[in-house]
Formats: C-alpha cells, sequence, structure tokens
C-alpha cells in the first residue's frame, strides 16, 4: 500500500477546487468527475472479467485435448494473451484507433498514432489507461478463439508467429472499421460487444489455419469420425463458467459507461441478457442431444452455453429477456447441427471454436434488427462479409506462408506421441495417464 | 464495444438536464442518482459473484463423487443453473415479490405479475434488471445445494424436473414470506442473506430427496459406513474458494444498497465478518478432526469453512468480528459431528450439504438475535419450521411421484458402472482412471 | 436479502440531511460521502481480488508437487489463510497500525492498540472495515508464499504454528516500519503494493525455512539434481492466471483511493502497467527456455509471469507501459537463471517461489527510483537489507526452535510415500495415480 497516498488523502482532499473555496456549494461532487469515475470503474471491472476468459479459454481447450497435448494448450493460452497484451500496445491500439484524420485510408487504414495512456483525459469523459486495458482483453480473445481449433497438431512458434499479426494487424484493422469509427460504423453496422468483430473474426482465423493444417492422424478414416474425447471435462466446464462469467464484463462494460442511470440500467439489462442467451444455449443443447443421440452430451452442452454468450453478444442490450432466450437458444441449435456437420467436411475443429465463435457470432450479428431499430440485415450482412472476407483472406495468407516457410505441422510421429513430449519435453499429468 | 454508444458520450452529457441549463449548481452529481448507480453496480458486483458459486458448486461436487460420475455431476450443476435462470424468469421472480394488492393468499401466495425489469426505476432507487439479475443467481444456490446429496445414484431427467418446481415455485414461494413482504417478514423474522431461505431450504429439499432415493449400493454394509473418498480434493478446494470468493457477493450484496456512507460501510462490516466466520469454521474443523480422528480431514476443513459461510448469513452485519468468529466456529463443529451422524441414520448425503447447508443454516439463523436487537428467539424458530416444513414436505411429494411415474434412480448396473457411461455415454477423464 | 433495508431504502434517502431540507442544493451528493463510497468501494473489490489469490497459490502448488502430497498442500493453504485470519484481527492489524503516540518503540514496534472496525469513519475518508478487509488479504498473501518452497516434507502442524508467528507478528511489525507510518516510511522509502514488504518478506521467510528444512529425499544426487515434476500443470497454469487476475486487486487498490479523477486514472494506469510486466515476464521465459534448453519450459513460463508481476508491485504507478515492459521482463529473466542457481546451491524450493517473490521482490523496490523521482536507490536498498534481516533472522530462529522441539520434518518412510498418507490419511486423487 502506498503510505504516501494514504497519509495524503485528507490533504488531496483539501487540495480539491470544490473544498479549496469556502463557498457552499463547492462541498458537492461535480457530475463531470463521477461521471469519469463510473465509466472508468465501468472499464476497470469490465477489464478484469475479460481478462479471467482468457484463463476461461486455457482450462477450456485444455479439457478438451487428450492429456498427451494439454502443456502445449496451456503455454499457447499463457503465451497468446502475453502476445497480444504486447502486440496491441505496441501497434494494435493505436492502428484500431487512428482518430480523425490519422488514416491513411480514409475509414479503412489507420496510420500509427501512438496514444498517451498517461493522459487521463478522453472525450468519453473516462481513463485513456482503463480504455486500453479493456480494449486489450478484446484482441486477446480473438487469438484464444484460434487456439482451440488449431490444437494437438500444430507447432508452437508458428502458431504464436500468427498470433503476432492477428492482433498486431488483423484485428486492430477490422474492428478500427467499426470501433475506430472506420466505414463500417458509417455505413451503420451494429456489433455491440463483437459477434463478429471478436468471436467470428477469431472463428475465420481458426477455420483458415484448420483448412491448411489439415485435420488430426486418425481423425477421418474410411469416411468416419473417430472420436478423440478430451482427457478433463471438470476442467472443461470450470472453463465454460469462467467464461460465462467473464462475459458479464465482456457485454456489460461494452456499454462503455455508468455514469448514468440510463447507462448503469443498460450494464443491468446487458447482464441480464447475457445469462438468460446462454442459459437457453445450454438448454437447449441439452435436449436436442437427449433427442438426436439417446444421451445427453456435456461438451455439447457447454458449448451450448458458450454459442448463446457469442449470439447475444451484437445486441446485448436492446432485446428483452424472452428476446436474449431465443437468440441464444438458436446459438444452441447452430452448435448441436454444425459440429458434425464440419467433421462431415473434414474439418477438424478440437474444440468446436467455429461453430461457437464463427457461426453463432454471425447468427447473432444477422439478428441485431430484430430488436435494433437502426440497424438493417443489409449492412449486418456486410459487415459479416466484409470482416470475413478481409481476415479470413489475410490469416489464410499469413498459415500458407507459415507452411511454407517454418511449417505449421509437427511430424507425424510427435503428433501421435503427443505434443507436450515433442514440443516442451513436459508432461500436464506425469503420473495420471495409463500407459 | 457499441461506438454509438461512445461517439455519444460527450452528447450524452450535454444532454443531461443539469448541463443543459447554464445555471452554476447544474454542474453536480444529484444524489437520486449516484445513489441508483452506486446501488445498481452493487448488485451487479454482487450477482456476478453469486453466479461464480454456481462454479464452486459444480467443481466441489465433481471433486467429490468418484470419477464414474463426475460427468454427470458436471452437467447436472451447468443444467440446473440453466433451468433456475429460465424459470425464475418465467414465474419464480413475479411469484416472489408479488408487492401489494398481487397476493392470492396475503402473504403467503402470490399472484404471477409479470415485472417489466425494462423500466428502470425501482422504488429502492436501483435498476430493476440488477435487482433481477441478484435475485436470480440465489434461486440458482437453493438448487445447487440439491444435486450434492443426490449425487452418483440418481437420474438426470428426474432431478432436472425437480429444479424446475424448485426453482419456479417452491423457493419463490417460501422466499416471498419473508423477501416478498410476506407474512415472515411481517411476522419480524430476519434472515439477512438466506441461511434459512435459501441455505436450510436448499438442505430440506436434499433431505427429501435422500430419503426417497436411498443411500448408494455398499454405503451402509452391516453396521460399516463404507468410505467413497472423493476422485480430486484439488477441485474440491478450488470449488471451496470458489464458494468463499462468491459469499462476499452473497452477503455484501444483500445490503441491497451502498448509496450511502452507512450502506458501504455495512456492505465492509459484512465482508470482514463473512471473511471471519469462514476463517473460524475450518480452523475449528481442522483441529476438532485432529483430536478426533488423530489427522485432520481436508473434506471436513473444507466443509467446516462453508459451514462458517452458512452460519454466518442470517446476519452478516451486526455481529463484531470476534461473533463472527464463534458463530462461524460453531458452524465447523456442526459440520464435525453431523457427517458422521447422518451415516449412522443411513441418510447418503455425498458431499456434506445438508450438515453444511442445513443444519449449519438453522444455527446461523437462531444466533442471529444474539447481536440484532429487534430479532427473537421465537420468531426466528417460528420462520425456520414453517420454511422447513413447506419446503420439506412439497419436496417429499414431488420426489414421491417423481419415484412413481419416471422413476429418478439409476439401475443396479448403472450405479456401479458409474452414472457417467450409464447416463451420458461420456467419462470425464477417459485416460486417468485406473482399471 | 435484507427485507428492512430494502423497504427502508425510499426513507434512508428522505432522511439523509441534503433531503430532509428543501433547499434546491440539498439534491446533490456531496463530496465527502461520494469520496467516502468510492474509497471503499476500491478496497473492498481490491480485497475480494486479492482473496482470489489464496486461492491461485493453492492450485499452482498443489499443481507442482507431486500428487502424493497434493492433500497436504491444499490444507495448508486453507488453514494458512484461516490462520492469518484470525491472527491479523488478534494482533497482527494493531500492531501494523499503532498510529500516532502508540509506539512502544517509535516508528519500529508499536503497542497492541485494539481498532474499531466498527466506526465508519477513518481520516482516509474509506471504511475501517474495508480497510481491514483489504490489509488482511496481504499478510495471507505473505503466509501463502512460504507454504510453496517447504512442500513435500514438512510437517503439517509446525508450519501453522510458523504461520501463527508470522501472520501475527513478523509481518506486521516489519509492515508497521512502512505503511504504518513508522520509520522507514520516514525515512522515504517506497514499496507501493509491497515487492518487499510482502513478497521479499514471504521469500526471506521461506528461505530461512528451506535452510533449516533441508532439500527433499534424492532431490541432489551425487551432484546432479533430480527433476520431480509437478503433478498436475492444467492446475498450476490455473493457478497462475488467478494470481494475475488477483494481482489488479494487489497493486490497483493500494492506490487506496479512486474518489478523484487523478486517483482513479492512477488505478486504471496501474491495471495497465501489472498486466505488461506479467506480460513481458512470460515471453521473456518463453524466448530464453527455447533459446537455453531448445524447448520453452511451461512452468518457467508461468513463474515468469509471476516474477513480471512481482517486480512491477513496488513501482506500479509511475513507469509507462513500455517501463512495466522491461521491468516485468527483468523478472523473467531473474527466474530463468535463479531456479538452476538454488538448485546448485541445493536450496529446494518445490514451487520456484525463492526466485519468484524474493529476488524479483528484491529487483521490483531496487528499479523504484528510475521512474519515482522522491525514491533512491540507497534507501530503497536499506528497506530491503533491514526488512530481508528482520523477517530472515527471525524466521531462522522460529523454524529452529521448532525444529529442536516439536520437530518440522517427516520421517523418511512418510516422504516416500507422500504426506497425504502419512500426514492426512486421505489422497487427493485415489483413482488416478498409477501404482
Amino acid at each position: 500500500m502506498n503510505t504516501l497516498t494514504k497519509l495524503a488523502l485528507p490533504v488531496a482532499l483539501i487540495a480539491l477546487p470544490g473544498l479549496a473555496t469556502a463557498e457552499g456549494e463547492s462541498q458537492f461532487a461535480t457530475l463531470a468527475d463521477t461521471t469519469f469515475i463510473f465509466n472508468t470503474l465501468l472499464f476497470l471491472i469490465g477489464g478484469f472479467l475479460v481478462f479471467w476468459m482468457a484463463a476461461g479459454f486455457a482450462m477450456l481447450e485444455a479439457g478438451l485435448v487428450r492429456s498427451k497435448n494439454v502443456s502445449m494448450q496451456l503455454i499457447k493460452n499463457v503465451a497468446l494473451f502475453s502476445i497480444a497484451a504486447i502486440m496491441y500496445w505496441i501497434i494494435g491500439y493505436n492502428v484500431m484507433y487512428p482518430g480523425d484524420g490519422n488514416w491513411l485510408i480514409e475509414g479503412v487504414f489507420g496510420t500509427i498514432t501512438p496514444k498517451d495512456i498517461k493522459s487521463e483525459i478522453d472525450s468519453g469523459g473516462y481513463s485513456n489507461a482503463s480504455d486500453f486495458f479493456f480494449q486489450l482483453m478484446f484482441v486477446a480473445t480473438t487469438a484464444s478463439i484460434v487456439s482451440g481449433t488449431l490444437a494437438e497438431r500444430i507447432k508452437l512458434w508458428p502458431f504464436l508467429i500468427f498470433t503476432v499479426v492477428l492482433t498486431g494487424l488483423i484485428y486492430p484493422i477490422e474492428a478500427s472499421w467499426q470501433w475506430g469509427g472506420g466505414w463500417l460504423s458509417a455505413a451503420g453496422f451494429s456489433d455491440f460487444a463483437g459477434s463478429t468483430l471478436v468471436h467470428a473474426a477469431g472463428g475465420f482465423a481458426a477455420l483458415a489455419g484448420a483448412l491448411i493444417l489439415g485435420p488430426r492422424i486418425g481423425k477421418y478414416k474410411d469416411g468416419r469420425t473417430i472420436p478423440m474425447p478430451g482427457s478433463n471435462l471438470a476442467l472443461a466446464t470450470l472453463g465454460t463458467f469462467i467464461l460465462w462469467l467473464g462475459w458479464f464484463g465482456f457485454n456489460g462494460a461494452s456499454q462503455l459507461a455508468m455514469g448514468t442511470i440510463s447507462d448503469v440500467d443498460a450494464v443491468a439489462q446487458i447482464f441480464a441478457n447475457t445469462n438468460m442467451a446462454a442459459a437457453a444455449g445450454a438448454i437447449v443443447a441439452l435436449v436436442l442431444t437427449q433427442i438426436l443421440y439417446k444421451k445427453p452430451d456435456l461438451t455439447m452442452v457447454l458449448n451450448g452455453a458458450l454459442a448463446g454468450l457469442v449470439s447475444i453478444t451484437a445486441g446485448p442490450l436492446d432485446p428483452t429477456l424472452f428476446g436474449a432466450l431465443w437468440i441464444g437458444a438458436v446459438g444452441g441449435v447452430i452448435v448441436v447441427f454444425a459440429v458434425p456437420l464440419l467433421d462431415k467436411l473434414k474439418i477438424d475443429d478440437v474444440v468446436g471454436a467455429i461453430p461457437v465463435h464463427l457461426l453463432a457470432g454471425i447468427w447473432g450479428t444477422m439478428v441485431v434488427p430484430v430488436y435494433t431499430a437502426d440497424a438493417s440485415f443489409a449492412t449486418q450482412a456486410l459487415g459479416v462479409i466484409a470482416i470475413g472476407a478481409f481476415v479470413f483472406v489475410i490469416s489464410l495468407i499469413v498459415w500458407a506462408v507459415l507452411k511454407a516457410t517454418v511449417g505449421i505441422r509437427v511430424d507425424e510421429e510427435a503428433e501421435i506421441n503427443g505434443l507436450d513430449m515433442a514440443e516442451l519435453g513436459m508432461e500436464a499429468y506425469p503420473e495420471f495417464t495409463n500407459g
């Protein structure tokens, strides 16, 4: 603790302009101050909740891969978050928010205009540092989505190089189109907390990687899909609960303000809707798997909840609770049908990130106009197509270049013995696994 | 993030009545606004902390069952939370808070009077949506308590049907007696955050289920109790820490306001007392098991901490830290002696939820008058008996009906092989377990 | 929930002096109230985040020990937190903040002057209960550091006795020198959130214990260090993420105030810097282990992130993001080189707590003057030496006395079979481990 600050506090109070004067009214809190503090606090609370999602992805993925690849999944998740934190500071944040007159190509590609997060005031009435902290967590989420799909066969370093490009350039550029005040926001695209900008984008990058990387050895054999069950469903469930918790910050703090009654009430409605969508997604997946397979499927239920969350992310404020319910429910339906479909297409998505983040993300974006008056299906489609094409094509190129140069896939022996021993020489559960 | 909102922020500020005028005083924050924002924020922070308890119950229970039943415990916990979220919205919330003149039977059973959480203002000065979000988490907690006791032998769907009734009707009705302004609150019953309304109620529902369901095969053999150790104590410990953390929101946010110095100070004292009670319960269980069994028992220590938390929940504000210490300590004593006692009675409570939530809940409720002037032992006893009788009898009936119709117990083979394979066809740790 | 409060709320509002009068200005929030509420809220949020670190240490340590010692590590972590909560209340808090004129030896050793956390107001403008709650979590952190180093061979009760002394006296005394307004703060020592007062102090206590206790059987054999890999790296990674999250509260809330724009902006900058330092520490450890060992080391990456966090803790406010980056990066370097060095010295530190908390803590303290104008290297060195000597010598004496009396180490057979069976008679993973 900071004694100086502590001892200085009363002084600080006295030092406040308001208190310095003898006027009666000077004893009151100014609206500018309380608004600034409330808004900044929202960013900080939202930020640490979204940070927590990084742990959620790590646990979910570690639980859904086989034990021989768990250490690899863990190190990838810690490393990708760290890379995101650094790259977003070096380039990303600046490219994403060029500000007026700092576009290289107006509304499309911003110049790198370093921001000074040491200067307190922002036109929006919050601390720049809190905004940076909050925005940073979203780019990390985008990167987390990719790591799950490509698990159990990708090399560590090429994956991390891709993460550098994704977090430093790909995400910041497409996000600048909307949140940086670029051409998509000008066109009227509506994506409140990022069903498309974050989740579908991460999903497109993952899909590109999956296509270039190919499926795991033995996953698809003479027309059949061989199940490769996750090694720790308790961990996967924990990861899902962590993501669910973090999502309150992801969607709620995207209101970007809580200094007025209407803003904080909006945050509260977003919390309630976000929770409802997740619950609906989980229940639908539970019932559907019972009907389709005669037995409920835990991993489908977990992905159903996550798909519900992704579905409501593009418009968590305007729907009623009933709206959040059916929007999330459809997310659950998408997951249950898309997971086997991807296998038919021999696209090997280890944790189901493409159905959850890409498909439910598109659904969530397209359904926005139902409850949001000033959104249109055409513009929503435009946004999805533009961002999808951009992220998918650039990712495809980056993955292809990596494959052609350093190579992105471990050799067959390494894949069969597990990436933990091959890439790290370190098992996650050295004493547990049989044989 | 919501660009519109973001760009609109300065405008929004300008648009505020206060700022619209040119008068000097208009630059100040109104007490009504700051109070509304602080109160709503308390509900939101408390709400996400109590949400987190759902993950705590899931991890605690998954860690205390044998590995062959872990997936089942996990799917039950995700599903029951989701059901609670939906049922409480459809019926529960409306039945629990009928409001004046909307009682079917005055103070006993409310009519279903749909609430509009889209309307901001509440007489209490907070967002209705935030209140709904917070209250919702409490009904989920009640349901979580039941799942632990009945683990390792109950069928999934009958359990979920019971959850529908518990979260849609049983809990909302008994809770309306107190928190809905019903006959118990009129009688002067005092249960700050729910030692009886939430924890004992969940415990009574669990007890009823345990009696109808019967013990696990081989648990009680010629007078002896056969230990069936949990499969993952690291997970159980994690679950306990999660619950401990969530409890700060459970008790603290039950102050329902932090817009004044005295309210926020009350929240702070509740945090300190809640922590003290948990610590005392854990230490007492540690010392007692060392004395009684010559070796400390980790699961008893975990349950001791939880019992300490339940014990302080009925009155976390009024006691001194020393009061919280001995109230929590007695909770620890209760657990250490009640767990073997239940086994003597051949009541098979897999995770010890009955001692922790039912018995410590009653203790916590009865001890309230010691520190709370306007509470009386007679009224506290009345509340415990009334709620206990209501929840226990109704639960008994529902369980009996389920048993007579769909059946509530898996067949012997399924129980021996584990519910994971029998009910889900999916192991939680497919690579770990020996044999 | 507290109906009384709920129903009483509107009344409470009316009852407020401001609203009691009919004057127009009386409708505004006073600066004293909002400051008090914001400051108290910061302590509460910071407090529950730092509480969460106790779970982080438990998971990290449980994951880094072998499965036969996991239950022991878990019970130690729950027990030490509980002891810290009780001892800090009985003695610690009073000794740490004697207040003017209550020093037994001026600025060095305070008298036990019981505090009344029931009285709302503090000169600093926050709830005393919230301050107690927050400070309490720091002493628990100090104790958590010790348990990791001494794992897999120490007896439970002697460890807990040491914890009693550490949390009741050792930490409170040295912390009073700075945060209690003692001689070190008078000398101008600067340690914002406790790189030395908390982390290095815990590390010195751990080092003293490791020297007296000696290494695990078979750890050092004819000049070679035998690796004893942790049993659950998923758990260790979860623990690291938990600690990372908790650290935002640890450093951020140490600003001790957020009732003004500059205070809340400071908290935001601390969040951003704390995150950056952790990311840098992780990446440096990743790259260094790749270069040195040709394979990246997950446990080093985890400890690198933690070392980055410890490094920025002494001065998280003043550095730029670039400053946080290189300060955290050096922390990562320290870990990678210090871990093998300790093994060379045959100091057996099971989880690497000495490099992470002691060495990175010293580094973080010494680097403060680079960005903090009013700090000097000489005074920083003085603080490190004074606190180090005090904590190390007293700890050495306490450990020696415990060894000479009750004994601190389990017998050889118990150590080989594992402490779980020997000390608790209870395995953490009874169904998983091979053989």
